[in-house]
């Protein structure tokens, strides 16, 4: 049996995952955590909290992370694509804690058999690792920006939707509408809330970065939790 | 200022609206809440369970609604747009109780300043009326399927969103993206899980009568609430 194709475009209380799960924040925490590993962290922690972000501090972690797009106090790094690719971490853990995606990746968590990170950076390694161990259902959710539906991250789900096999539902056929109605990633992030907001505190060179396609062969894969932590480790292919 | 146009695909718990809400569920209960207003009731009640609605039997009026498509046990009609447009309605009041329309619209009720039913029966009736008084916002509410996204509602959104003047959020482009996508209002709602499962216990013909536009000018609007029940009154224009 192809397994099913499952678009969900809003993280809300209630949301059960049964098998395989791919997380999207194209802008940009599941890009930026892509960018981390790539750059040679050890490990990338999702934290529940910026508090909690900050409390492994102590242990040697690179904390990262935003509020409304800016690096909260006390923060070594921001949410930043580039800025992660170019940060000395590695063989360092990394904690990253965000608005959307961390969260969208906690909720995913409580159910999901399998869980990995899914950007445009990483689009082909992502559907490749989402085929390869599926069972019954391939589903992608969405962070969306502060409980609303995004662009951005539906498009990046319609282009995963394009490279899956499966049954769509309809959320997933939708999503490769989505996906088909534009030639170039970049419009559709840069049209979206998320890269509206990013381009107006002066940050739109990180929209541009999160719309390259197939950058990295890198997935971060869910590896188990740490208390309220998720953990992340590396995996190519 | 043009009010902001947004769509919320699915409907769940902590969602919240501001001023004008339509809500959508053209397979089936929307575009049968105007079937049944278009037939002459005087009222259109929903109930927020079948007891809820079978309880009013006995104050005469007429009891309509579906689980798993299907007429329930005690239930004058089912939630046939067709059967309402032939039903005798005329001056009665008629209640519903389907399985995600009358949820819908009871969870926007929650917040909505101002709410009402749109289908593709009503389209341009429904637009006109929910931009005639829009202060800051007309949102589209999505019924889906059991929690999950539905392509045909989006579709119809879609519809109403083109109609719309206002800022439009990313979900009200992506709804917008979807119905240009399709030439025949009758295709997305056939691939749509709703439409597939009325057609594979036989009733497709009510799919294909939802697909008609404009057949009605016939908006219900919510004219307040008699305890868990919604009453819905007919405008016409």
């Amino acid at each position: 049996m192809p397994p099913v194709l499952r678009f969900e475009p809003i993280p809300h209380e209630g949301l059960e995952f049964a098998d395989t799960v791919l997380v999207v924040d194209v802008i940009r925490a599941t890009t930026t955590a892509v960018a981390f590993l790539e750059a040679g962290a050890s490990e990338l922690w999702f934290a529940p909290s910026h508090d909690h972000a900050l409390a492994l501090k102590a242990d040697g972690f690179v904390v990262a992370g935003e509020t409304h797009g800016a690096k909260p106090a006390g923060f070594d790094l921001g949410n930043s694509p580039l800025e992660a690719l170019r940060a000395n971490v590695k063989g360092k853990r990394v904690v990253m804690s965000t608005t959307n995606g961390t969260r969208a990746a906690s909720l995913a968590a409580r159910s999901a058999r399998r869980l990995a990170l899914a950007s445009l950076w990483n689009l082909d390694a992502a559907a490749r690792w989402a085929q390869s161990a599926a069972r019954s259902e391939i589903a992608v959710l969405a962070s969306g920006k502060e409980g609303r539906f995004g662009l951005d991250d539906t498009f990046v789900a319609g282009a995963l939707f394009a490279r899956l096999s499966g049954e769509p539902d309809d959320g997933a056929r939708a999503a490769r509408l989505i996906f088909q109605a534009f030639e170039n990633p970049a419009d559709p992030l840069q049209v979206a809330a998320a890269g509206r907001a990013l381009e107006a505190i002066g940050l739109g060179y990180d929209v541009g970065a999160a719309a390259k396609t197939n950058q990295s062969q890198t997935v971060p894969v869910l590896a188990g939790s740490e208390g309220p932590y998720l953990v992340f480790r590396r995996t190519s292919l």
